[in-house]
């Protein structure tokens, strides 16, 4: 059925989507995965779900349909190859590198300050401008098709100058994740499922978990955000105004001959901050933070235990088997393993059995610590084992 | 303090152990030790206690005092190499190997034919004939002196024309080993703690093994065999009649041109059985058997479970470590690692934990399921994983 409304609406959404351009912080080591997970070789740049596609690239590949090619990578300078061959048709100018780790509100920050020079080098301005729409690279979302409708409803609602995040609807009362408590509807064009964010709130404890989750005003902090650049830096500049300067002088040095240099200069000066202190808070208390409900299901394969839950085609009776090479005898046992070589794994009597076994480090857990795992990395690092991190 | 009757005793027992020669069957995989223990690298070859030195080197040292480099080795014709090399002392004719594996009457059976023969060529006879005592080469012993002198008690006992075992005082009512029940005491010059043996007994459940160590009148079956190979080779004789004959006829070849040829024609032909049922029980129901309560710790190191009591030294905090390479990590943790490699092994939340780390295999479980390897390498078998047995 069409009625003479649509028209108006869909010209808004199709304009605002003109607009969009797809930032992916592909930061993070993803510690709780070691040792498949390491520096040189992050969890973004593993198939964590045997779809035969990296992190990163089924990332890119979602963004696409929406970003058009518009899509920019934030990631360290060490990643560039790796990166480059996930993703051959970034352009070049595309490609962010940071000199080393910064967290979240430089590294969003600066893709920010990037697009916003661009803009007004082109003289775009206000209802012109660049919406930025930061999605982490090392997410699992499916399906695709229902994430783009809510990205749509989010750029949609970004059109009308505001912060926009995208939730996700809590299956368990986690104690791992922030969460956003969410208000009234807005009434957005394009966005039927909008609401207002009354706030953010830190990871909880398992009590008040229990309580956001019965409540049923609470989502899950997914770290998805859609903007106007414009409006990100506003608020940037307000809560950090030091990081806003510096990303600003290195934005305006971007694409020129003293990019380089102006980047290794100022970027080790800048503070570490996450963006949700930065930004999505105090925006959040200025009410110019919305969000949409995702109703596809996330996850962003926080631990090992994620793994059996993401790869059910990989069960071999009771355990997971992520590996292909990899020859697993089990007898009562269940688990996950995981393995790169074609070495023989013998598990007997091991009940939810964590086993990760990489050339020169082995991991054996059970599901139930896998959040552990974070722990052991740090001590071994202590020892003085860093070759194996 | 010295008496007359001192002088014909010692005598006695110098005379005996004048006679006594030492027999190490190393055969068995060790199956329940797998992955470390291999076809081509079994049980026997590898050193579990962190002593230093391989369970058949030190089964040998164990055994020179007493029997003054007269120690024969019957082992499979694959390990002549590593056997010669972990007992260059070894006389060529003292080194059998078996074509093929055939049971414990074939290889002791084998050892008592040989020597018989070389009683005969000799015309020993009757009491000058040679005393063979069979000791398992993959056995763990402490202290070396209290085994020697119930090895030399043994000795005194089967110059009598006895057959003598030597049996283990239980530590718990294991259903793991057979037992020998013991009856009234010999009157054995030099040998006091000598005892009729009653009857063999098979592994009992778990009811009859509380009864048996409850009762105080069993022991631990632990295959050691002390006995005149003439009296030995009678009741195999007795029992065994085809397989008696056909080590007889090996014997007669043995050091002769004929040697080779005469042992892969017969030894495929004989029957496959064990010494207990082929001698030691027929004989027990003789009254010709005699046991000497061992005194000493043993263990034959049925599995994984065992190397955490048999290395106190190797004890990382709960984890007893095995392999000087290893980095292993635990926390919260308790068990055995085993790894043959310098990998990192980090071990999280893991309690009795069994992990064994070599080249091409890995086993992962528990210390109340170390039983089960065994099981294991069969269905690897079965599978046509061969490859890592």
């Amino acid at each position: 059925m069409t009625s003479s409304s649509d028209t108006p609406r869909r010209g808004s959404l199709a304009s605002a989507l003109g607009r969009f351009h797809a930032v992916i912080p592909a930061g993070g080591v993803g510690t709780r995965l070691w040792p498949l997970s390491r520096a040189d070789a992050p969890k973004f740049l593993h198939d964590l779900t045997g779809s035969g596609s990296t992190l990163i690239r089924s990332t890119y590949e979602r963004l696409l349909p929406l970003a058009q090619k518009n899509v920019m990578v934030v990631t360290g300078e060490a990643h560039r190859g790796a990166v480059t061959g996930q993703i051959p048709e970034l352009d070049q100018g595309d490609l962010v590198l940071e000199p080393e780790p910064k967290d979240s509100a430089a590294a969003i920050g600066l893709a920010a300050a990037i697009l916003h020079a661009r803009d007004q080098a082109a003289s775009r301005t206000g209802a012109e401008g660049t919406i930025m729409g930061s999605f982490a690279a090392d997410h699992v979302i499916a399906p695709d098709s229902v994430f783009q409708d809510a990205v749509r409803q989010a750029v949609a609602t970004a059109a009308e100058n505001k912060i926009v995040t995208i939730g996700i609807k809590p299956t368990h009362p986690s104690t791992g994740f922030g969460y956003i408590r969410t208000g009234a509807g807005y009434t957005v064009p394009d966005a039927p499922d909008a609401l207002h964010v009354v706030e953010f709130v830190e990871k909880p404890g398992e009590a008040a978990a229990q309580e956001y989750v019965d409540s049923g005003n609470y989502l899950w902090n997914a770290g998805m955000f859609v903007a106007p650049v414009s409006l990100m830096l506003d608020h940037l500049a307000a809560a950090e105004p030091d990081l806003h300067a510096g990303l600003t002088e290195i934005a305006a040095a971007w694409g020129t001959d003293g990019e380089d240099a102006t980047l290794h200069r100022v970027w080790p000066t800048l503070p570490k901050t996450a963006i949700d202190y930065a930004v999505a808070e105090p925006a959040a208390d200025a009410g110019d933070v919305a969000v949409i409900p995702g109703r596809f299901t996330w996850d962003d394969v926080g631990d090992f235990a994620a793994l059996a839950r993401l790869n059910p085609a990989a069960q071999q009776e009771s355990m997971t088997v992520l590996g292909k090479r990899a020859r697993v005898y089990s007898e009562d046992s269940s688990g996950v393993v995981v393995s790169d070589s074609q070495r023989v794994v013998a598990l007997i009597g091991v009940e939810n059995i964590v086993v990760v076994d990489t050339e020169d480090a082995l991991l054996v857990t059970t599901t139930d610590h896998a959040q552990s795992v974070k722990k052991a990395v740090e001590a071994l690092k202590e020892k003085g084992d860093s070759d194996v991190l």
